[in-house]
């Protein structure tokens, strides 16, 4: 039986990867009691770097939101394996902390992550809305334009 | 019934305003359990953004204080929803996290977020003191100078 | 009777130190259930400030690394007071939340961040793997190149 969290990313047409394992001693995810905690997943798409640069210079805010969507594809891949591979189990997306790699002056941080906000209300419904912190790093790992990490309530 | 805490506003002079709701795809919290996560709160007065700038640069130390205590009591609004109006149900300010717009050799972070941490015990006594992280953002939503996100448990 | 995780820190050389009390109103820890939420720690050594600058300026990936572990030894001392001095009773680091002070094209925040990561695994083991966030800050305070905070599940 197809949950309904997988016939709805299918209808998006998404596919999720198996999560990316931390190549060091710390993990995709935590389970503390009910909340998971997912580390921050960046812009990794088929075991490759995408989008290496900053918003509002080598890319627009439009490229920064799908930037933060193939994060939030991710963060989706962790909570698959924090829940055994039942997405029906997320009772809720808490809290998304979205890092956004940009020029000193950029002011759009919003509308880049609303790329993951967006995504995460697609595929999980009223569950997919949460809380969240939009704000400029001053750098990102290998250079991408945008990090995502996220807590998460399951049943 | 006016509350403790209401009547603490009152006292400090303080009007606690009508919550922010997202023009997006979030929310301005999510509540988990006995935890409730606040969405980064700005420096938002009246509908309208205030302390546009750098911390450092357009802005003294002591502004920073002001606009970081702004963003708790846009904190405390959020608060003030998820208890459904009964800010006594508030157990304790569990954390903040604290992010200044500022130039690259700011120092004082934890002076500006100050503005925030002072306003919270003022406000709930020794329920207010909580853990906390202040940074400084490579830049913020807006060109605001102080960004806040909250946990706090409640009852 | 000392400690499982009291004998892991002889054998490893390190001393605990005495948390750092803030000096202004927030605290080193707050317990909400069986979590704990550290404040963010910095590169705080017998009482003075080590490591100011940026990595990637000042500092290299190396010395940041070492920078990241002075952090996670006051985060472990603040969990020690958690914890009532017994360290046995960390059930599980569950998230760092590593902040580095590094040049805007820095891109190893991982590398520094691992010197945090290894240290909470040499010390607690598997409890010590950690779901994490690496990314710059725009600057840190007193000009420090790290800043790390944490989530921590406690019996």
């Amino acid at each position: 039986m197809t949950g309904q969290v997988e016939a709805r990313l299918k209808e998006l047409g998404v596919s999720i990867p198996t999560p990316a394992v931390p190549v060091a001693n710390y993990v995709g995810f935590v389970k503390a009691g009910n909340l998971v905690f997912v580390s921050g997943q960046v812009t990794l798409k088929d075991g490759k770097i995408e989008y290496v640069g900053k918003v509002g210079q080598e890319f627009t805010v439009e490229q920064g939101k799908d930037a933060a969507k193939l994060c939030a594809i991710n963060i989706v891949a962790q909570l698959k394996a924090a829940t055994g591979g039942d997405l029906d189990r997320v009772k809720r997306i808490v809290k998304l902390g979205g890092f956004v790699n940009s020029t000193p002056d950029f002011a759009q941080q919003p509308e880049v992550i609303n790329g993951a906000s967006d995504f995460m209300v697609a595929v999980f419904g009223d569950k997919g809305r949460h809380a969240r912190a939009a704000v400029s790093a001053g750098a990102l790992p290998r250079g991408v334009a945008v990090e995502i990490d996220c807590v998460a309530e399951v049943e």
